[in-house]
């Protein structure tokens, strides 16, 4: 039976997020509310995206007549001439993420950046000599899963390289083998979401790791980004749902981990690869831990009287409940993210607003519960979980508010694409830190994000939540919307600056789940020191000796600095 | 109020196991199962130690007159004349560490390894300042915790050095700050297990890491190592408790990990750091996290058919129980284990196994569990838990085995020196793996010891258990038994070696918490794989470039192979 988690969708179209059949337009009320709210003259949908004719891109240096003539070659020898595409759509589709600077340049026509090549090999002596060929004729390599990086993860860089190659991991898609003893499955990396859950829903099994770019996210990238999902509370983050990992690198195959639980047997190599962007080698399969197909979902929704209260109460959860009660999915909105949903929802969430407001609650905070496990423990766990949230102020509201997040829990990367043709700028950003430093964070990121709108002249709307709750602390995931400015890359520059600056003064993480690409490249020292980063590039000369490998992602260039990128999507603009 | 686990022992005496005065020696039943048991002419205690004065110890290379006479006093100098060794006992005490080939050679009298000068610096600069004399120097240095070692891990290494000093961090022992709100604390890394325990006490909170070795062991010897504690399952290992590292290498201080829950930001450089084994630098400190002192504990005991049966128990409680329920103690011991434990515990013990036997239990495998948490929560979940270890096959047998168990759970060491006195050699080995290939891995490791022992002649008795239970498997912990041989540390050798073939062929670990050391170093390149062997002497050359610290442990040599060190232990015998 297909369900929400194992529905396949098309994959991404090149000038923005998904199937667009699949998008669900904005009603009135937001639009007046998004024209009042951001103070800009219109909201009408006149900054579509280019005609795909008007797509300008670089010829590609890789032809059968040109002097990559003996690449082209070697990369068809590699693995076949049918799975080496030189091809225009190819290419535009493989030029980037889907940041908003990268959907800015591409509905702009701008993809400039597309790799020469994109190569679709199967299996991993295919991707081997892919790779050989790549450091043979000096060919920068970008692993491509489901390209959905956000922070510039996969685009080609082509400086100092003779031609870029991305290698996309499409045909690798399979179910390996699955313990149902032990729990567990690997499975090719370039599987998708979907498909993978539709593969272990077979078995009564389920990953649990659902972010939200799950329709469209392969498993390799998961685990390149150490990403977490929408349930990662209650199933475990990408990074520690793996058990083992087959990397491909240009010196060579390399497994790492070895499908023993708890090992001492010296340093965690795994998490060496976890969490490498492909800048190491490429992720060709893993081992991951898998969990039953939950028999029940409860839902529940409290509503607290700020956002500090909720993320105390969330705080509460976490150390005075009992640990099995705690929920798989676990979202706090702050005032303005409440306000909008409440905006959004229509009648129904109009009368919930002015019940919050007789409870005296005039700017809520809502919190969203999802528990997962056999009818009788989720119910259970809610019935006792009631008991914390309510003695830390929170009120009830029914289960609805979950149940209508669930129920569009995918569907936020559509939005973007329309707020963007309305002229508006949309993007999304996060970080973790310890509960002690978690209002703070909130406050100053917030605060920076407000300023650097207001600098441009805009009037800015912040939406902010939690998502993830750890023993010691929790995520904070905030959007911005704001009117876009005539130099919508500078917009975006200037506001990802102040806000990456403000997350770092604030002693919190600068990435908690997006991953750090090139566009957090700057700011990695910063969060792992000046010997952290050698350390890196220590690792990746001996497993990528020719420096092929994502080049300018994850590592900083050594003369790099936070204004690097900046610089660069100016110059592109 | 003091408490079994911030009572605090003296260090360890140079021949054994901490205070000999805590030692309880072995009843009479017990002797008389050894002697007919093992096939020992008698059980006498005519194996002692030597006296100190016999002991054997070069000359220290460190003196104020000969050509050390330098680097002396750069020592000097790093942390104070007073904080610097050369003094027979200090050496003798931190010669190696605490596994039976050690102690065999230091019951001898060999402590030819012994450091040429121990130094106790207090704090990050005058360890900074003891790193960089001992490079410019050329000495080689040892970071030392509690010295608890089973593995070869502290044990000096002079080839190639112009002489040895071993980093002994006794005097780092303080608690440097507590975030209650968070639950971290950060201690520093020379703190034992007693101490750590007791400062956080006296907040509430405890840290719920409590290996065997508690009592002398360091917070830095656990990090270095990964170790986990008998706890474990419900706390978590050391590596899940850990949030961030400080380590002072040669090439200057790192942090490692930023205090901030669930990042993205590329590899997990804390996990490269934690298991280093002291060969990359020196943990100089650590922020954990804790967790509130339980308000009870609740104990309880079930007996299966067979191991494989109580096996089948543990994962049915971990997979088919409420997450919460898992108790934070799991052991379960096989039949043999099992009968020594009945055979030892008197005529209750003896009523217990002739019930047993009444239930068709004729070789029990006896399981024991701890909750612990508030009286209510671990109340209900022993009662849960109670219906899946039953229809598992289980026999309810009360409490009492799981607190007996508990009231001696530091004790097992200190019975080492005891039967080595009375000729028998003792050693532990262990391992993890997963479900499906537990009772695989579990007898062709049994089958590997006990041909090992035979081919000495000896008659073996094998003891095992499990004592971590992870999603996808669980640990295995192997205690040997047999008349000591002519040649113990050949003997030794030889049981090692087999059964570390017959663990790596079994596709398990070569070690669960004993970590790798010099014993396990043979073995590493087959768990990790020939480029992660190259991969950790990057980081190496990076972080310790003139290749001072910890030399032979961890990472072999590149001429290493499995019979390098089985030689030079025969060579030093």
């Amino acid at each position: 039976m297909e369900t929400q988690i194992t529905r396949e969708v098309a994959p991404s179209v090149w000038h923005g997020w998904g199937d667009p059949g699949h998008a669900r337009p904005l009603g009135t009320s937001a639009l007046a509310f998004l024209k009042s709210g951001l103070g800009v003259p219109d909201v009408e949908p006149r900054h579509g995206p280019v005609g795909l004719d008007q797509v300008q891109l670089s010829p590609s240096t890789l032809t059968e007549s040109g002097p990559g003539a003996e690449a082209l070659a070697a990369l068809r020898r590699a693995c076949g001439a049918e799975h080496v595409s030189t091809e225009r759509m190819a290419r535009i589709l493989h030029a980037g993420g889907k940041s908003t600077p990268d959907l800015l340049r591409r509905r702009g026509g701008d993809a400039l950046d597309a790799p020469d090549a994109v190569v679709f090999p199967d299996g991993d002596e295919e991707v081997r000599a892919v790779l050989a060929a790549c450091a043979q004729h000096r060919l920068a390599v970008t692993p491509f899963g489901g390209g959905t990086s956000v922070v510039g993860g996969v685009e080609p860089h082509r400086e100092g390289f003779t031609g870029t190659v991305t290698l996309d991991l499409g045909r690798m898609d399979r179910l390996l083998s699955l313990d149902p003893v032990s729990r567990t499955a690997t499975f090719e990396a370039g599987i998708r979401g979907p498909a993978l859950e539709a593969a272990l829903a077979q078995h009564g099994f389920t990953l649990g790791h659902l972010p939200q770019s799950h329709q469209q996210a392969t498993l390799g990238g998961y685990l390149a980004t150490r990403s977490a999902g929408q349930a990662s509370t209650g199933y475990g983050r990408s990074d520690e749902l793996v058990s083992s990992v087959h990397l491909e690198t240009p010196a060579g195959p390399w497994d790492a981990g070895r499908d023993a639980p708890g090992t001492a047997a010296g340093p965690d190599l795994l998490h060496l690869a976890v969490g490498s962007e492909g800048v190491l080698g490429v992720i060709t399969s893993a081992t991951m831990r898998i969990a039953p197909v939950a028999e029940h979902h409860a839902h529940g929704a409290w509503s607290f009287p700020s956002f500090a209260a909720g993320v105390e109460a969330l705080r509460l959860l976490r150390h005075e409940g009992h640990p099995g009660d705690l929920p798989q999915v676990c979202r706090l909105s702050d005032a303005d993210e409440t306000f909008s949903t409440l905006r959004q929802g229509g009648w129904k969430t109009s009368a919930l607003a002015s019940y919050l407001r007789t409870r005296g609650q005039q700017t809520p905070a809502l919190a969203l519960f999802v528990w997962e496990g056999s009818a009788e423990d989720t119910r259970r766990s809610r019935r006792r979980s009631t008991r914390i949230l309510q003695s830390a102020g929170g009120v009830p509201v029914g289960p609805l508010p979950a149940k209508a997040w669930e129920h569009g829990r995918f569907s936020g990367p559509y939005l973007r694409d329309e707020l963007l043709t309305r002229g508006i700028y949309a993007e999304t950003l996060e970080t973790a830190t310890t509960w002690a430093r978690m209002d703070q964070t909130y406050r100053q990121v917030r605060e920076a994000i407000h300023g650097a709108v207001r600098d441009g002249g805009g009037t800015p709307f912040v939406l902010t939540h939690v998502s993830h709750v750890y023993p010691d602390g929790a995520s904070l995931y905030f959007t911005t919307l704001a009117g876009l400015e005539q130099d919508p890359l500078a917009q975006n520059a200037r506001i990802k600056s102040a806000a990456s600056r403000a997350i770092m003064d604030a002693g919190a993480t600068i990435t908690h789940h997006h991953a750090i690409g090139r566009d957090h490249a700057p700011y990695l020292q910063e969060e792992i020191g000046a010997l952290g980063i050698q350390v890196l590039r220590s690792v990746k000369d001996t497993l990528d000796p020719v420096g092929i490998m994502n080049p300018g992602a994850l590592i900083p260039a050594p003369s790099a600095n936070a204004n690097a990128h900046v610089h660069t999507t100016e110059d592109s603009a």
